[in-house]
């Protein structure tokens, strides 16, 4: 019996096939094993009923029959959108490729509305029509879900981008969905308060896509998730109407929430037009401390210390490993503050009393440099300082784009499990893998896996999926953490969710969207059983 | 033509009716008012197609053609729950009655499963049979959303009482959702933990009934409300089908939340069975500092210093007025512990280091002190101490209750007129009333507006409502901040969310409970248009 009958038989989680085949599982090289994941991976999305190609499950899935755009429908959208209705195909080139360009749809219509009325008048019209259409923001989204699959019309917020109230006894901040992240925290910051939210891609991003991508980012830890500081959301529905739950409250039990379906739900059950959101006031005084550990052990004891005597002043505590260190220094020429650490802590503090902070931070830096769990460090008070030790952090995902083709996983674990991933999967991947590196949220148990290769690499992808999911699974982690699942990711949902709960999400797809228009294959799984 | 004619002709909001008609305004007594609001209540409650009696829409409607409970249905009971299916009505007699003793329900069948799978059997029988169930917690609810209003089938929590899993690295409890909020509080802080909220009603509310009411609370200010610290739930859906979403990560976003669909929608969507929470640290330091105001506007002033001087460690700002405090020391003999004054707030510190949390306060304390924006006040560290003060402000709801009937508002607003709501209602209603009391979450723009009668007073309630409905409305604020709609509230939601947001509740409710078994007549109003 050939050894892929052998395999054939046995159950279908390859993280269980070495454990049960020990006789194979020291002598086979990763190809080997590459190709033996990729049959199981085959059986995998076949005895799940999944549509996509069983060779890349993330791959777009055939055409569904939406109608083509006429000439009918152009005059419709000019009419409607003078100078704002984009056919220009250059024009369009950028909206049609997502940020790491990995995937590439092929629109023929970018919409630019400035005004609710106008995404409303869009949606009934696309609606009517059974036209396709992919709600875009920012498009920074790491997932494939911010750009069109085929031919769906991009319906921009990029124009969406005023401030409507703030309110500075309260901290409400009310605004359009395309504002960009930073505008709005400079805004903010002028008038003494500060984004709830923190991200990378703040340059760009906008806020109504963070919300529909319920964005995790930089400050989780400290001021917790968008389900609790958006405070109200106006959304266009997939045939134009329009619900106005832009309220302005911190508490309001009068009925569901309905504004929580529109979060995280990357644009497949309406388009978020317009957002509320709770501000927290500028810290008076912030501090960032960048230090090495030798050990990810020593790391997460360091963690333990952290939150006891740091406390409620902790806004983040990120971590990078040596791997994304020599990146940064290679691509982006950015240099290590300390000595060269196996692993590298962020650390911000955001408090109301500069002194009182400044001494829980001594007494902490003391704790952990005496009792050797920190090797080596640096602190910053000063704003360009502090700026330059978060780009530390910041701008690995940069510097990776520099290394080739980059595979991204984004998975939530408990937080003593996290770099175990990363070590478990360099064994896994031996020379196959240019570089595998770990990044992350520490607080939010929040590990950001990183697979480089010279190009694309089917072989290599094999290798890698359905393993990290399973290794994932295995724990009762999230395989997409704060990235959402959008094209790349909707058919391994079932790692994560059980079918009776992907199920219930296809039934509120069904009633919020009938005739599926919106976002079109992404989030949801191919097939629902 | 008579005062009622001409009154039929103006437009519908009982506010503007006194603005438009000055030369009625001033001398129409209270009781005219009364018999006029009626008048309009009776035509808006018509004009909006409510089908609740028209003098009292939070009144019971008639009674859905369910099924009656039989003999055969009570033997499937008995066989499932041997000793845990009560029949006895004096056993029955306070599961069908609710806190306030204001509702009263005439089921006659409790049932009391220990596990989730019990649940699902019993809704799946329910289901089946066309059945309908009232899920009860501890029964704490002011709403009358937690007791049956006919001979709905009582499903009570309180035997699923344990704690399933507790992680002190991560602080993520998970437990059954039977669990007595205070039992929770005291395991967690053996473990040097704390649950992330905290209310008057904790020694007999069910975490279960707390998520399904999003409950808010003392706490809120500071840990941010549930629909961010709850990370699972598991849910028995009306048919009994089992959804299993108990994950125990802080950030998953794979696919849509379900868990907020079960959050605060009071049992009508499924029945919670089991809750994962994120617990924050148990504070190394608390103080709490009761002070006294001699007017809202100063109370105002101080809490704008009390969050810039106090910031990370404010953990509760509440107030009372002198009408609270007096019936504190008629009905309950509590002691006030400073000066008289209009106006008292409860201010709560926690933090992770005692001294400088004290240097924050005494600051604080010394600067509203010389500036004469608090005239009187007391603080403690010290833990019985610290309860006594809080008695002050948690046990006005049960001074309430010895002062005859009250009807009870929970509205939340912008905080710089959560006062004047109060006022207003006192002038409006002169001497109708016996008391017209406020206390409430200052930090989270939420007032407890209480008006107490020696009994039950329909003429009090129509000089009432819709007034204070209206009043909300008109500054855009909630109806029910954090009690939630239950039988009592339900026809006023369109108080608070537009038709397009209640059609789609309705939606929902359709297609997770297509009988409408599960906590019928509660959430959602009679009509959806």
């Amino acid at each position: 019996m050939g050894i892929f009958q052998r395999f054939a038989r046995l159950p279908l989680k390859s993280t269980y096939i070495w454990s049960l085949c020990p006789q194979y599982s020291t002598d086979l090289t990763a190809v080997d094993r590459a190709l033996i994941v990729q049959l199981i991976q085959h059986r995998y999305v076949h005895s799940r009923g999944l549509g996509a190609s069983p060779a890349n499950p993330g791959a777009a899935p055939p055409r569904l029959p939406f109608s083509r755009v006429t000439q009918e429908v152009l005059a419709f959208f000019r009419t409607l959108l003078p100078g704002r209705t984009i056919t220009d195909p250059d024009l369009l080139k950028s909206s049609n490729v997502d940020w790491l360009k990995t995937v590439e749809g092929n629109s023929e219509v970018l919409l630019r509305p400035k005004t609710t009325e106008e995404v409303s008048q869009i949606l009934r019209h696309c609606s009517e029509r059974n036209l396709a259409v992919c709600p875009q923001g920012g498009n920074t989204g790491l997932v494939g879900g911010s750009v069109p699959v085929f031919d769906e019309i991009i319906l921009s917020t990029s124009l969406m981008n005023q401030v409507i109230t703030f309110d500075n006894i309260s901290g409400i901040l009310t605004c359009q969905a395309g504002c960009v992240l930073e505008n709005l925290s400079n805004y903010l910051e002028e008038r003494d308060f500060i984004m709830p939210l923190d991200l990378g891609a703040k340059g760009s991003c906008h806020i109504g896509g963070n919300v529909s991508t319920n964005a995790g980012g930089l400050r989780l830890l400290r001021y917790g998730s968008l389900r609790g500081t958006v405070l109200g959301l106006e959304v266009v529905l997939a045939d134009g109407r329009i619900l106005k739950c832009l309220a302005t409250l911190r508490k309001d039990n009068t009925g569901y929430d309905l504004k929580q379906l529109f979060i995280g739900s990357e644009g497949t059950l309406g388009v978020i037009t317009a957002v509320s959101i709770l501000c927290p006031r500028k810290p008076k005084a912030v501090n960032v401390a960048f230090l090495g550990c030798s050990s990810f052990q020593q790391l997460l004891e360091t963690f333990q210390y952290c939150r006891g005597m740091l406390g409620e002043i902790l806004s983040a505590f990120e971590f990078l490993d040596a791997s994304c260190m020599s990146l940064l220094e290679k691509h982006l020429k950015l240099t290590n503050p300390i000595t060269e650490s196996p692993f590298y802590i962020v650390i911000e503090t955001a408090g109301s009393n500069a002194t009182h902070d400044e001494e829980k931070l001594h007494q902490f830096l003391e704790e952990v440099m005496t009792s050797s769990l920190v090797t080596d460090g640096t602190v910053a008070t000063e704003a360009t300082k502090i700026k330059a030790l978060w780009s530390l952090r910041e701008r690995v995902t940069e510097a990776l784009t520099h290394e080739g083709y980059t595979y991204k996983y984004d998975i939530s674990l408990p937080v003593e499990k996290i770099y175990d991933l990363v070590q478990d999967m360099r064994g896994h991947l031996g020379d196959m893998a240019k570089n595998v590196v770990g990044y992350g949220h520490v607080g939010d148990g929040n590990l950001h896996l990183n697979i480089t290769s010279p190009s694309k690499d089917p072989a290599l992808l094999a290798a890698i999926e359905p393993y990290v999911y399973e290794w994932t699974s295995e724990w009762k982690g999230s395989i997409s953490a704060e990235h959402g699942l959008g094209l790349k990711k909707r058919n391994y949902i079932y790692y994560s969710k059980p079918s009776e709960a992907v199920a219930l999400m296809g039934s509120i797809k069904a009633m919020l969207d009938p005739k599926g228009i919106l976002n079109p294959y992404k989030t949801l799984p191919d097939n629902i059983h």
